[in-house]
């Protein structure tokens, strides 16, 4: 029998991955729930008929496809069929691509039930059938949330408000956050006489990081621009951080294009509604993802001292749902959090040793057999109060236990033989300084406390 | 455009529900983690090499099977091939059907960085190709922990500790948590000469609660037992209270048979580990689960306020890897909570309405655009202390934001009209009582713990 494997781009994620893991989890979760939004969760299996043309061509391709059950073949004639026609016969059901075509399939068939604003976060597994390459799976997660039915600026400031608390309480504290607006990109266009080259040039803007100034330039040359409109729309696509003064000083120089009105009009509210948080914020007029979708802000988070690109983005949008007919037009925003290249930043960055163990901190030693029974209260009363408690489950040599303890990285060893049975004690040891005393078992609690 | 829809069998978990089911998820987990389990996580999809074969022929026809991706004909005679040859050349990859086989798959990958005792926690998803039936779901979640690689008697207490600390916790205490043990049924059918129909006789007594005794003795005596056997068989099939005495008395009626020794031996021990929690366990002779697999206790827990059969199960097995060639017996024990059981019991006895919310707790209604900028601190003061937080993001009427408040069942509103800004003071609501009180805006707090 062949040593098993698992496919291409998936990963098994050990408990010491899984626990590191499990502090970003935890950590955006509790900071999305700290400002209102709610949980929701949708199936992994989705109908091809709601998510595909949803992604694009290339998107429906990397689709995964499940098979139906039983004889798939029955009453289709093979003779007549190629892999494409075949494809919708024997395969109905799919896995989830991404969370917002679930979200708005959701919203469309819960409609009466939702009240806006609609704060939803989700973290679940996505699937692409993708190349598999470094730092690129198959099988990902995805950490969204989303508002919808709002167009207040203050679910912008909300979300900036959410990166802060996050990073913060992840020890991640070297990172931009760039904001740019769908309509400051239009003004920039538009008083370049070239709107109608707005998705090309928006194309060749937002590959600024990868090949420079000049090389976004010969991309608009080649689009047809003259040097002048080139120089008119570089000149304007600054990168500074956000504040009033220069959005006035960046007003005055679109102030005769309607478009812009509303752009600056959006930032200034944003300004305001941050109040301290509005700091660090960085205008990048480069950022220009997604405005096949995007129609106002966008945001994209970067971390400064480790060269990954972003670990976030989002924007707001204006249309959620006509993609399955409705005819309500329901705006959002939503960020989502690549939760695999945190974990590198963190990793990299050392930060997880900062952070509280997801592992057992006392370890329980018997030296014998009737050790067990005698300390089986001690550990429960630990439980109680909060601690990770193992009991070795047999009596074999200290050494084996304390390498157990050793491989958890556990800190503390009650260690129990005959001396500590017969005297009413324990010896405990911290496994970090190597220091150990026998102190009465009641004493186990207040000694690790103070020690 | 027709309506979207999902599969037969799988759901959305709207954030009502959910905020249900992550009470059930945390408590078990914080529970497993506080008995020195450790989380591991193993990709959905898993190549069929690794599924088939695993769960019988009923098993195999249950996986959901993925498609390959690309022109998955290429190269196939279709004339040549119906729909069960086609199938391993057009698949190669499935969803998962449960967390074991993953878990042996895994440690049989990484068994050189797997110190025994592994103590491990998963809380996935599992697809099974079922019928959908009320209850019975094609896409659900499974929550497992096993200890692999000990043989001390003590894991079992701890799974009996842990039932009692996760039902405790979830404020569910009526229950009953059932034991046997496989060499017991054994010597039971040893007793009664009738060792080679060890199979179907414990596939007959499982049937116990459906089918009565009566219907028991009447499938043992279509296997062709003799009246007398089957009376062996069924006096010493008791159900009763676990503890010293009643071993003591079935013990004295099995003593000539060798292999009863090791039953109570374990049992013995199990009383003596689990101390004071040895209590409220009921050794049921009829339970006889699982023995393809199941080599020593095996567990089940059964609510008793509500009939829907059983919550959580589980056992010993003695080999869970050979299935992928490994030479190397490795034994353990496992359990699994049934988390859709266990919801829909706390649901029907209304046990959710005493734990923790996980929505907002303050909602901050601004009457005027300029009351935004001026409670920003107020929310971020109040999220720091732990209060889940929002604020209405935008001046509409007050009825429609106390509508949201209402749909959310948020406690407190913090109204904010032209009068507390003036004053520097907000009004705050208790929505639950109806009481409201204009008070100084850094008295929040202070307030809400105090009323």
């Amino acid at each position: 029998m062949s040593k098993p494997s698992i496919p291409q781009g998936t990963r098994d994620f050990s408990p010491e991955v899984m626990s590191k893991r499990k502090i970003i989890f935890n950590t955006i979760e509790s900071v999305y729930a700290s400002f209102g939004f709610m949980p929701l969760e949708t199936p992994a299996i989705e109908n091809l008929s709601t998510l595909t043309g949803k992604y694009g061509n290339e998107g429906d391709q990397l689709l995964f496809k499940i098979l139906n059950n039983g004889d798939y073949l029955n009453g289709i004639d093979l003779n007549s069929e190629d892999y494409k026609s075949l494809l919708p016969k024997i395969a109905e059901k799919g896995l989830r691509y991404d969370l917002t075509v679930p979200l708005a399939r959701y919203v469309v068939m819960n409609r009466h039930a939702i009240q806006f604003p609609f704060k939803r976060y989700q973290m679940q597994t996505v699937w692409r059938a993708d190349r598999p390459q470094k730092g690129r799976y198959r099988e990902f997660w995805q950490f969204d949330a989303d508002v919808l039915g709002s167009e207040s600026m203050l679910c912008e400031a909300d979300f900036i408000r959410i990166y802060k608390t996050v990073f913060k309480k992840l020890g991640l504290d070297a990172y931009e956050i760039h904001i740019n607006h769908r309509k400051l990109l239009e003004a920039i266009t538009y008083k370049a006489n070239a709107s109608e080259l707005f998705k090309s040039i928006t194309v060749a803007i937002d590959k600024t990081d990868k090949i420079g100034v000049e090389g976004v330039k010969n991309e608009l040359i080649k689009l047809g621009l003259n040097d002048s409109q080139v120089d008119t729309i570089q000149s304007l696509l600054i990168k500074q951080p956000l504040n009033k003064e220069l959005l006035i000083e960046l007003e005055s120089k679109l102030s005769d294009i309607p478009i812009a009105k509303e752009a600056f009009a959006d930032l200034y509210d944003l300004i305001d509604l941050c109040g301290d948080d509005a700091s660090e914020i960085i205008l990048n007029g480069n950022l220009a993802r997604g405005l096949d979708y995007y129609t106002g802000c966008i945001f994209e988070v970067i971390p400064t001292s480790v060269k990954l690109g972003s670990i976030s983005g989002g924007g707001r949008y204006d249309d959620l749902t006509s993609v399955f007919g409705s005819k309500e037009k329901i705006h959002g925003i939503g960020i989502s959090f690549g939760i695999d290249r945190i974990y590198d930043v963190m990793d990299e960055l050392n930060l997880f040793s900062n952070q509280v163990s997801y592992f057992t901190d006392v370890l329980f030693c018997p030296m014998d057999r009737n050790a067990i029974p005698y300390i089986l209260k001690s550990a429960a009363l630990l439980r109680n109060s909060g601690f990770k408690v193992e009991i070795y489950p047999s009596a074999v040599k200290l050494k084996k236990q304390l390498d157990y303890a050793n491989y958890k990285a556990i800190q503390w060893a009650v260690i129990i033989g005959d001396d500590e049975l017969k005297n009413n004690t324990v010896t405990l040891k911290n496994l970090v300084s190597g220091k150990q005393e026998q102190i009465p078992k009641e004493s186990i609690e207040d000694y690790m406390k103070s020690n």
